[in-house]
């Protein structure tokens, strides 16, 4: 199933989205969720065309976990080698925004880099899950774009304030709750030229990984987002570019770039 | 105003805490707020003696902010010196305890620091507050204890892990509307020894210089928490312990220390 978080000419509503995504954007349609699409989803029985909803970011999380330097040719690429384990880092769901939205540039930032991520969304209440046992605690798989202010990154060592910025998290555009992550083709595009293309099987350490390591740190909630980290290829964004993260099967999380 | 979350009899609520706090508990009393403590709060009339309830964290915040070496003689223990900026950091929400919680220990830590803190705490949203306005946006004041896995922390140099384990950010007693947070006296005790004491007036970056910092970056909800960093002093602590932080005026946080 894929579950999308759309707004709809009444309102906000959770949606399983129907049909063949390669069809005319009037042929998919979109069917109502009753109040959250955790455990068995309940259909109100409302529809309408995914042309006539917006699509929003899929989940509102209560945190969003993401892993640094998870592929080795960006460990590389960032000037260092990756390290024996995930590290970790947060960014607040107030930098979380929907497909299509715009990113907006920090006046006090000279650069803003896009990384392409494949994302994991919680769908369960969870704490030190073994990562035989991580699928289980899974709701499906996202894409997310894990903005990073490159300069504030650097000069803080903390990487909080160049990650953490308002709109800095696009996520969507929907979830995919059968697909199997573990080799997925993942490509960034900056104004449909091809920056990062890689596969989700060189993640250093694989999703059911990411979950056991995190989950050991802290509970994981329904909702919360793990972002996977970025392959080789990140780079700057100018206001008025358009960025697109394609995960194979998954789709693609478009965002228009913009001056704050 | 003194603001508090409680367990009563019935259920869960927040109060206001009435009364001079050096009476007998049995004499402070604690009364009932509808719904949510922002704005005007309006009371339901149902009280309770202090004594027959348990304080929970007096907030429940969507975002924990923590400021790194904010008071220049930790930056000075920690091997360094304080960075011009505030260096900004996250804890995870599910990391929030309140007075008298056991902070647990995880197994695969062998140094686990208390570091008390002044914590401000958000009152309404924003985002580009200037600091001249800063108390505008705030609801008031309480105590934190910044627990810290410091083998963790020096191992990834990211800080999440090491800050973000499940029992990690004790919050409380209360939250003080009124009290000036400019030159608060701050004390940390492990089983009644003195281990920091120190002064909010030695903050390097104060309270509406980081409001500033902070909502320049994110938006700000109302019961985000910000920790203001810790002074100098910062030590373990063994299971079976007791850590209590005092800050002049907002009473004191004390905690026990737990194998996991």
């Amino acid at each position: 199933m894929r579950l999308a978080r759309i707004a709809h000419p009444e309102g906000v509503a959770f949606v399983a989205v129907e049909g063949d995504l390669d069809a005319a954007a009037d042929q998919v349609m979109v069917a109502e969720i009753a109040e959250h699409p955790f455990g068995q989803p309940q259909f109100t029985g409302r529809r309408w065309p995914l042309a006539d909803v917006r699509l929003l970011a899929p989940i509102l999380p209560t945190k969003v976990i993401c892993v640094g330097k998870n592929y080795a040719e960006h460990a590389r690429e960032m000037g260092g080698e990756a390290p024996e384990n995930p590290v970790i880092f947060l960014k607040p769901s107030t930098s979380v925004v929907g497909p299509n939205a715009a990113i907006k540039l920090p006046r006090d930032s000279s650069r803003v880099d896009f990384e392409g991520e494949l994302a994991a969304v919680v769908g369960q209440p969870c704490k030190d899950v073994p990562a035989s046992r991580a699928r289980d605690v899974l709701l499906g798989f996202t894409i997310a774009n894990d903005v990073t202010a490159r300069d504030q990154q650097q000069a803080d060592g903390q990487w909080t304030r160049g990650k953490g910025h308002d709109t800095f998290c696009p996520l969507g555009p929907w979830i995919d709750t059968t697909i199997d992550p573990a080799d997925l083709a993942l490509r960034t595009e900056l104004d449909g030229e091809v920056k990062q293309d890689s596969r989700t099987s060189l993640l250093l350490h694989d999703v059911p990984k990411l979950v056991e390591w995190i989950s050991r740190v802290m509970t994981l909630l329904p909702g919360d987002v793990i972002l996977t980290g970025t392959p080789a290829g990140v780079g700057p964004m100018r206001a008025g570019q358009t960025v697109s993260v394609t995960v194979e099967g998954l789709g693609t999380l478009t965002n228009t770039v913009a001056a704050r």
